[in-house]
């Protein structure tokens, strides 16, 4: 998502209560910032936060954090919750290329990834969230049944990704060609882009993969 | 692929050289009837034959079996080459259902998979050549290192192929979605029906599976 920069962005994000000023503090201690030890589930990239934020009103015995890399993308969707207060939901903002610094190892128990950048030149492909330096990161902090679940308009990430969870030796299943038309759908939350694209006939591509090989 | 019956069908088949009439007597001992111990490849479906021929004659070195239900349809393949006699290459027919009777345990080397039928209805899912019972069989004839080398045209047989791969704990490799436009192109050998369709632009799904978790 393009965003204007916002002056002050991060120090207006400090205003609200959902938004973890020093994440990093809490690694290995995260049940500590929810009050509890319900699994925790972290959305890479929230976009505008509709899903994380539907998501969390929606099972509220499991932790939610939203983690992005932008301090103008976090703000807004911070904005549109309106000081809303999620107990079971924290914004962090952070680079995801470093998650092991943010949590300890098996601290969580699923990743969401939507409709993350497709970063569609070749000589960028290390940079596609779904790269096997990054699926290790992953699996380095999740639980050993821990689950990275991947939607994508974008076919070309999609292919690629799925060859990646292969080659790294995760356990793919329910892999979608057309989400919005298989049995999947009904579950399914959207996003605002999702929403968007999907309404203009675009297919939405899913799978769900787990750490370790069983 | 539809065809008429063909009157003394089976009959001429025993006329060609490279059909192997009573094949159920080479399990286990293939190797007697190709005079070496090479690797077998067997295609199962081989249509009008072409794919098969051509990589029989481009890899001298491997040993080819045609499985092909059809009395008719291997009678076309096989008046496609006209009596020319191939010494690495066999014809059988052969219902694929029942592969495990007709090769000894990991007597084989590589599964074809090419353009199979759909079935799309899902109540016949079962007859489907990559449903969870038939890559099972195929586990048992291939050699540990084996692979399945699966190409189609109908994306939702790939969709359902990959879940079943991935469900059965096959070793996933190069998937891809478009295999005319992909790296694999150079190297791919097309099927009559494969150019055809994709010379109307329909796109090939290809995938790769090893037997083995590795």
């Amino acid at each position: 998502m393009r965003l204007r920069n916002i002056p002050g962005a991060e120090a207006a994000l400090r205003e609200y209560p959902t938004f973890v000023d020093s994440p990093l503090s809490y690694k290995g201690r995260w049940k500590e910032r929810f009050g509890n030890d319900h699994p925790i589930h972290v959305e890479i990239g929230c976009g505008k936060g509709r899903f994380i934020n539907t998501l969390a009103k929606r099972h509220p015995d499991t932790n939610f954090i939203a983690v992005e890399l932008k301090a103008e993308v976090v703000l807004r969707a911070l904005q549109r919750t309106e000081y809303e207060t999620i107990p079971n939901l924290a914004f962090i903002q952070f680079d995801a290329s470093k998650i092991s610094e943010l949590f300890a190892d098996h601290e969580i128990a699923r990743i969401y990834l939507n409709f993350s950048d497709p970063w569609p030149k070749a000589r960028h492909a290390k940079r596609r969230l779904t790269y096997a330096s990054f699926l290790n990161n992953y699996r380095q902090v999740l639980t050993q049944d821990g689950e990275i679940h991947m939607k994508t308009d974008n076919e070309k990430l999609f292919e690629f990704s799925l060859n990646q969870f292969a080659a790294e030796r995760f356990q793919m299943k329910n892999i979608t060609f057309d989400l919005h038309q298989s049995k999947l759908a009904e579950e399914n939350v959207m996003t605002e882009y999702e929403e968007r694209f999907s309404s203009r006939g675009q297919r939405i591509y899913r799978v769900e993969a787990s750490c370790l090989i069983k």
